[in-house]
């Protein structure tokens, strides 16, 4: 882990005097530098408060520091707390169930930017996945703690942290009763369809740890914060690849002579997947039976790195995962690309899906928070902005390595998935562009600039993380230990 | 429990010169007969053995005595075994999970009865929410242990027991590995919609237990029996109550001028029914990644309680449940009307779904088992063959019981569930009877007799548990006791 400690914001001991010390603003020094985590923990340490009455080992906020200078044009303002049914007097809470994920952490962070109030629940296993499976983020990433301290440091917003796990129903309750949340929104699940088609006791996690976590989540809700809004985060994966247009979540059919708007058909295509679409019948059963407001996001596949927020410091970096397990796949090809190793298409190539830039994704929850559901309904919106295929992606990888001087080559290497490889493809993702979504599409600028950040971390690639390892078909009953 | 505790069906301890004890061949004498289950024991003690190799605390075999006169009429030497793919010198071998409940135990009998090897596979846990609820059959049952020593004894045909859980995926390894099951029926699920609804753990217990429970069984199935059939019991209820005619599984839809045929959509309304839409989707993924052979049985409301091999001895005779929890609404009037309670209409009592005989359920099981699926089919059947409102039972009822002399009276209660109490329903049910389902259908007499049957047992009706006690809208985190 010692790489992970590094350059923190503050240098000064003195919680009166602090200045921030400028650090280049991007992630790119992180382990060259020489300002190591030592320096500044004195400051951090003291810094640390248990929030309310009781001493709870899971619970922390942090408090430290004043706010560097280089980082406060980046500040926003934030207009979305007012929209909260008219009651511009009061900050929105919105609770982050998974806030130290990829798409998480970034949304914390851009939350707090506009002025919602945050707090992160995480029971932080995705990085425990990383080292039982041997795997790491390219990018260095810093600790939860260093995380919300350094945002602390250079904005003055608090983000509150709450370790725990939500399957944990007790932690769930406290969490809750003392944040009071006006939304949250719910990352908080094992994310990963290979992860899930390890082995049996990883697709039995996936599918007990995203059920019942849901359930609890949707129980608390009921139980301490009725009005609550629940922004949950589902996967278009949910529809599979139909051969009519996909809709936002429900089909209107006309069978026999009569009519009815159903929810659209499900072929999810691994525990995982199937995870996400038991999750979702669940939430529409609470909606109609206690009222429950919710908007499940149907996210389309996430690229990119940097937002507004995490650009702030190094130490707001978010991770990049390229490996076979939980990288998924332009980010994987760039990496692949910056390294010279040949694009892994698998099969035919032909798989089609929807994509979006992970700027967009902390834009669709904020819109969805903003404009909340309303009581009793299960809004169900598809949040992506392109389709490609990943053979249109692996072409478009290709092109923009050679502006920068690559040889890039593809290989088509065995599908480890069982899915169909060449099919139609049209999902319908109007809603959120109706509520103000304005797209960041991958252009040759962004895709020069995700090359030129996969080749500026290529040292610390591992190949042997890239290719695929785990198999649709061949998944047993044995537990699997990936070999050193 | 001393009320279970009830004549045997063999006498004599010396193995070679059993006799079968003449008892009426129904369960109406069980509570009122002298002969005490202390009088045999010595000969079941004697007969217990353990399967294979090792001592598996939770696996025996009835092994004992010889058939009585009187029920050999009633044996049905099978036909069906021999239509395992043209194989007719094996007999077929099923799991049935669940063995022990309503339905698993009039199928694990009546498979036995047709010559299938049959194991029963349950950890009892049902008989455990009896206890801790206050609730009972309203028909003593004797345990299960006794229930396979009497069939043994009755027909000479043996049932294998193994009492184990099979989320503990240990011991389904082990039930596997021994039994080496060609069919696997599975009932081994959490089945009350009320149950599920009681609060937070139950919730959470219904859809831990049948989720991982069904998942492990479709582990073991590609691990250890990868031809094994799998025959699941799902439920109408997975469909709710559509504005459109309801299809056995699948619809063709036609949208935006394409065409594709998709899993039906489903809209469960309790933590069980959703469970049993996730084990749907569990299961078709399962037969498309991994070529399992499924069929999904979406069983409606069963009624009645005897069956062919039930009525061979007390000792065999099923449950019936008429309490609020697990009582069905057509077995609950009959009770209602036997006690002279009011017959309790949920609401306005439009509510319409498909029932049928509990004799039509084995016959079902046994047509699917017989007619397997191809490998990597999932194929889902409508199981029930005649459709009523809650209204329709309760004017079935009450003429049947004005017939008997009772005086039945009819009241609308509150309805405790979250559903539509006047709607569209028109499900299709065709799949079975072309496999050659010949249905018990609701007729005059058929009403007699589960009235009849009803009165014959009223004495042991405990009126307190009959009224609705869990409240679809109520349901909270604190875990509730039922008061005595």
């Amino acid at each position: 882990m010692a790489h992970l400690l590094t350059a923190c914001c503050s240098v000064n001991p003195s919680p009166t005097t602090k200045t921030y010390l400028k650090l280049p603003s991007r992630c790119s020094s992180i382990g060259r530098t020489s300002v190591t985590f030592q320096s500044c923990r004195p400051l951090y340490r003291s810094s640390i408060s248990v929030r309310k009455k009781s001493i709870k080992p899971y619970q922390i906020n942090a408090t430290a520091a004043s706010i560097g200078q280089d980082v406060e044009n980046r500040l926003q303002p934030g207009s979305h707390q007012i929209l909260d049914n008219g009651n511009s007097s009061k900050q929105k809470r919105v609770m982050v169930i998974g806030g130290d994920g990829y798409c998480g952490w970034a949304t914390a962070l851009h939350l707090s930017n506009k002025n919602y109030e945050v707090a992160i629940v995480d029971n932080l296993v995705r990085r425990l996945f990383d080292h039982q499976l041997g795997l790491d983020s390219l990018t260095p990433i810093s600790s939860i703690h260093n995380r919300v301290r350094c945002w602390k440091s250079l904005t003055g917003k608090t983000i509150q942290l709450h370790i725990g796990d939500i399957c944990d129903f007790e932690f769930l309750t406290e969490a809750f009763k003392s944040f009071e949340p006006d939304a949250v929104v719910h990352f908080g699940e094992q994310r990963s369809a290979p992860y899930s088609m390890i082995d049996r006791s990883r697709a039995i996690f996936t599918q007990h740890n995203n059920v019942i976590g849901t359930l609890n989540v949707l129980f608390a809700i009921k139980e301490f914060s009725e009005e609550c809004h629940l922004v949950k985060l589902g996967t278009m994966g949910e529809y599979g690849t139909p051969n009519i247009d996909i809709e936002e979540g429900y089909i209107t059919i006309t069978h026999n002579g009569r009519t009815d708007t159903l929810p659209y058909p499900k072929q999810a295509s691994s525990f995982y997947h199937l995870s996400k679409v038991h999750d979702s019948n669940n939430i529409a059963f609470t909606c109609k039976a206690w009222g429950i407001r919710a908007t499940d996001l149907n996210q389309g596949v996430v690229y990119g790195v940097k937002t507004d927020e995490t650009e702030m410091h190094e130490e707001l970096c978010n991770r990049f995962d390229y490996d076979g397990v939980f990288g998924t796949a332009l980010n994987r090809f760039c990496v692949q690309a910056a390294v010279g190793h040949p694009l892994t298409v698998y099969g035919k190539g032909g798989q089609t899906r929807g994509y979006l830039d992970i700027r967009d994704t902390v834009q669709c929850v904020e819109l969805a928070i903003a404009n909340p559901a309303k009581r009793g309904e299960f809004r169900v919106f598809n949040q992506f902005t392109e389709q490609f295929s990943v053979n249109d992606l692996a072409r478009l990888v290709t092109k923009a390595g050679k502006k920068l001087g690559l040889d890039v080559e593809t290989i088509s290497v065995p599908n480890p998935r069982v899915e169909a490889e060449e099919h139609y493809y049209n999902a319908k993702h109007t809603k959120l562009i109706e509520l103000g979504l304005k797209p960041h599409l991958l252009s040759d600028s962004l895709l020069d600039s995700l090359l030129n950040f996969a080749i500026e971390y290529k040292d610390r690639v591992d190949v042997k993380q890239i290719m695929p390892s785990v198999s649709w078909k061949k998944i047993g009953v044995k537990p699997l230990t990936v070999p050193a």
